[in-house]
């Protein structure tokens, strides 16, 4: 098959170094590599050398730092979504973005075909392609690894060879890792047995192993508007400052480590461990707010909404009605979550150090025991007889007089 | 009002013990005090004698703890219900039991009435009271708080001077606690503004500083059958004495506190730190269980689920068709949870150590990167597609072909 | 108790017009009577008139049909809430929006207090009196059916006697109604026994006897914009035009009766019969629309949401936060839900006879048996493996080889 | 490929005709024509003679109505559970049932594979295999649609006639049928526009043409036992007579036509007329028994379940353990829908004529308007104060008191 020209999801790893020349094999086409910088800590010259010297006619460096904090990372953070209550979705997250800054390139660029380096087992396959057909249906979507007959490191290598392409990549397996501002991902090795606890020494890029932490307790303040962090220590940043500040605060302390076998949507379990610092400490801190400004009914049912949502951010459908009219109910309520949360970080864990809102619902007097004009004991014997109706009825008719309870 | 005899919850405390004395003032009745055992840390030779000196006319003392941990606790850490994220519902689950056991002496001694020491303000109240009217339609309750003038400590301690009662109540106020084998809940004084954090030294009463803890790691294994935990570290162990096992490892490394702006039933918000070591534990290990042996569908309907379990335990309705139907669908959930997990305990902290289990879904081959017979990659392409379809065709429909995405 | 100012919610009928002197001289205060038209039919001057000679000192007539219509039932209407599958919601609607203009008037009167004519039993009560709560948190309510000690319409009728207020209500006890523009409820005597069908001769007022019509269908275009009713037939209409254009002809027809066994927020289950000619047809015509122009996601949830959001408007908290945010979420949503519906009305029924959307996600030839571009049937095969891969792996791993399926 | 023996889901229809030579053809196989007799009304042996002269060599007659009734339906039934509120799941229920009963001949004849005849897209193939995937998780799988390249009925015919197999098929398209003793469905040609209304004349095979219905109200009957039909006007049945005695009245009276625009699961939306007469009056009065025994909170609950168990009935995963863990909810709901509902079967409609039970938890007298002992209007206050303090502190805090509301 014959294409004009090919955009390529490129990270200047193997895998996709290989995919260049592949698809000018294949496809006799011209390959135009884009690396999306989500924060990853990368040497993007270096990658766009490495693109070039493998066949690319032309690299884009898309900065989507701040697009993918403003408009992906903290939407998240404030509908209080985790995977399965422990997976902060950082992967989740920045697919749907990679794909879009994909598609506008391949309009600009009239490709006729997108490409990417995921394999045919995991998620981010399906996360790339849903939101390439949503923003773009029409366009050819090519995915290497559920074609081509490359099935190790060791047969990549040879075929980078065997062009002649001379680039130094490991020989040696290791984790396979994606990383960006908020977080990093390691699999497979000895993680694939969930019988085996994670070596942190050997697991651990960005956060300090917290088995083996230092006596030192630090305290950091964290301002909210709208449920948007603001402010960490009285210090006014923008998204990627103040998460950059908190992931080398939580890494100092151990913080954000999640060890999971989740649900892949593909219909199989999978065993990751994730490090997120600073994500941890904001979904923490978050909540923690939340707990003063919202009320019951509100709080509880978002809570559902949250599994709802992380399902959703997880199987790569972010750029879908029900995402999006999701992200509209969580807007509203957090109109109200604005304030301020002080936590300490001590080996590991994170421990609530006091939390004040403008909104907060909670008021000192009611909760108290003296008597005050809001709240008044006597009304409770009324709000019982009629909450407890419903039992009470229900026991008349369906319990047994003389049955033993 | 008369009264011929009074079934009164006693607990021992200064409140009850006024509303024996009150209750015979009042309503010219006999009271009957009973004593549940549920676990709490109490001397119930001392608090007979103090009932009987204090006027009932007759003590039961109830060891309920089997049942407790049988009947309420374990369906409950098999629903994974946790209220507001962060409550392991110890008083909550304590008092529908605890009515019970008043409604079926009242009934053995044809009382009146039933007593309770709540408050007015609280959600022990409907907790009760919802339990009594369910269970014992037709009784009448007495919620002394609610009716008489007593406002503090000292009118109480005044009002047993009057009635020349001698009992040795220490004066100044403290904490307001409840307390049994899952856990003991700490209110009021300081903890009443949410700006000041729990000062650990001072609030705890079994769980060490994790603040202050030494360097020692402890690996614990636990064994569960059908969602119930059997074994610690090997040993086969009824309910009880596993959880009391649990707690002391638990408390030893500063496991299992939580400190939460809750939202009452009663309409108000409250601040309460809760010690929960043994409890937090089994709700970790049990957690990871289920990440093995529970599919995608299933997990995440059970989350969902466990929101709504955890706020009918939280509201008292613990004898509810409700709750007693989801505790049928999640005993159905529980039949393959079989395994072992196992655990690190550290400052505070839990880890994952590994897993393992009969009834097992994750399975190695699928998730690693070689081809194998389960599954094909070539399928994901199918799947892509007809699993993006919706949004393909939204995508085709609803949006504009010149929009900037 | 004095108090100088009273607003009073006073509809003409019997209760409130016993309440204006009832007031006056409990609390020797000046009653202004509000009365609020959400579409009821009724003589407004000859109410005002009647609100005089029982003693009001001044009577508002609050027009709010538009408000009503626009603010209130379309925004539940685009939710599709409906009361336990049943109950379209037409007091539970109108008592928020009654409120907040008797508080508006009670701010600009500088009223003590808010008094309504809703019994001690009902809802009514408690959807008046949270939304007085949640705007204007300070001010007195006065709820005289549960202070007073009339028992009975005779009761009543000689309070009036012995006040020398000669008015002429009728003394036989009726069907207690509420109507607006929306529907026309009917509660007591005979359909107090839910073993009794309602004689719809007697019990209805404005739609026809379903069991007594004429052979007559009737075909009716419905064209929505953004969920919301924009024309009828062809003819573009404002709210209030379009609801009672479609009263007439639903009510022709015998449609929109709900006969139901509902369950009070008080705790009771309480017998009701509906009428709600227009609204079914407007349900009836958005969910058809719905149909074709959401997808599965997004109208599954909403399913759910619809529950919930009914469940807040029967409750009486419309100026809840969370019912807000639920509008934000159900708003989003309806932005692709134009298009025009066709029913057939006859005998009762409604017959989708045609509906079309230039947002319809409804492919023609996706559905159809041929080869088309955008369904490759051969992309089933590995939907189907990936989809059913879970419960392969779980047959696998927990059902036995040898069981008898 | 070359097979040994292959089990096929014969119908005796066109397609699964056609399959029988084409598999021999194809594998070299033994074919075993398998129809399950789920209650469609088809003459058995003509189809078991079709099947050998077409090369089957072996036909199974499998009765399995009992099982599809008490199995399948009835646990639907008790569950409420409504495909997008309008679809009675008629076809979805019955694939589980007919792949378990096509799994147990193919383990008993040590067949290599299952065959169908569902088209690639469609559910059926997707309810088919993935309940074949549970049960038996390594047999082959064909689905001849997916592979051949027969793309017409004509092809069909034409193949059959190079094979030299005289059977008369009609040769023009009509309406694509499923039926069983529940339902009959129809797709495809004018119903592929949604803007088009069926021709009841033309579509309908069971039900009479509501437009066209003599003047006839007739009422019936129905006994429940923990929510299954027993009895109907008094006549004690098992459930197969039970279904046909309704499935005779309520076609009679034009009941329980569904015309919808639904969701497949294989991602587009597709039309449907249902036909389902008895199933639509047991749907209706299983849920009036219901208003009478369910208290709110289980009620509206088991509304959200019954949301998603409808999905995953319609997804074809009937053999999951979140459908059995949703049974299981929903039996113990069961327990009290003990009762008799009397309806009023005329032209197109059901009336709700009375429903009585033993555990009906209304009661008369809390609902009236006179004092009484289970209710005091009293209580309402208390309630209203504490149900409202969350909104009249959310209004405090965070409305604007000069806001204009």
């Amino acid at each position: 098959m014959k294409l004009n020209k090919v955009v390529l999801a490129y990270s200047g790893g193997l895998d996709t170094s290989v995919i260049i020349p592949w698809l000018k094999e294949n496809f006799d086409c011209e390959v135009i590599a884009v690396v999306v910088d989500v924060g990853q800590e990368d040497d993007f010259e270096a990658i766009k050398e490495k693109a070039y010297k493998t066949g690319a006619s032309k690299v884009y460096i898309e900065d989507a730092k701040e697009e993918f904090v403003n408009e992906y990372i903290f939407p998240t953070l404030k509908a209080g979504a985790i995977y399965e209550g422990k997976y902060l979705l950082g992967t989740s997250m920045a697919r749907p973005l990679i794909a879009k800054k994909l598609v506008n390139i391949a309009k600009k660029e009239n490709a006729d075909a997108i490409a990417h380096g995921a394999t045919g087992k995991g998620n981010d396959q399906v996360r790339f392609e849903v939101t390439i057909k949503a923003l773009m249906p029409q366009i050819k979507i090519i995915a290497p690894w559920r074609i081509w007959n490359l099935k190790s490191r060791e047969d990549e290598l040879n075929y980078l060879a065997q062009k002649g392409i001379d680039i130094p990549f490991k020989k040696e397996e290791s984790y396979s890792m994606d990383g960006n501002i908020w977080h990093l991902s390691h699999e497979g090795l000895d993680l694939e047995d969930p019988w085996n606890m994670p070596d942190f020494d050997k697991v651990l890029k960005i956060t300090k192993n917290p088995l083996k932490l230092a006596d030192s307790p630090e305290t950091v303040e964290i301002e909210f508007e709208k449920g948007i962090p603001v402010k960490v220590n009285g210090q006014q940043m923008n998204g990627v400052e103040l998460l950059k500040t908190l992931n080398k605060i939580g890494a100092n302390h151990g913080i954000g480590i999640a060890d999971i076998v989740e649900n892949r949507l593909v219909g199989m379990k999978s065993r990751g461990v994730y490090e997120t610092p600073g994500g941890t400490i904001l979904y923490y801190a978050h909540r923690e707010l939340e707990y003063l400004c919202l009320d019951r009914a509100t709080l509880h049912f978002k809570d559902m909404v949250a599994i709802r949502f992380a399902e959703l951010v997880y199987d790569g459908l972010w750029f879908s009605p029900l995402r999006e009219a999701l992200s509209a109910f969580v807007d509203k309520t957090q109109e109200v979550v604005n304030g301020t949360v002080k936590l300490v970080l001590y080996r590991g864990n994170i421990y609530s150090a006091g939390s004040k809102s403008p909104n907060s619902l909670y008021i000192k007097d009611l909760a108290t025991f003296e008597e005050d004009q809001m709240y008044n004991q006597k009304d409770a014997e009324g709000f019982i007889n009629l909450f407890g109706l419903p039992l009470k009825v229900f026991g008349m008719v369906n319990r047994k007089e003389d049955e033993e309870n």
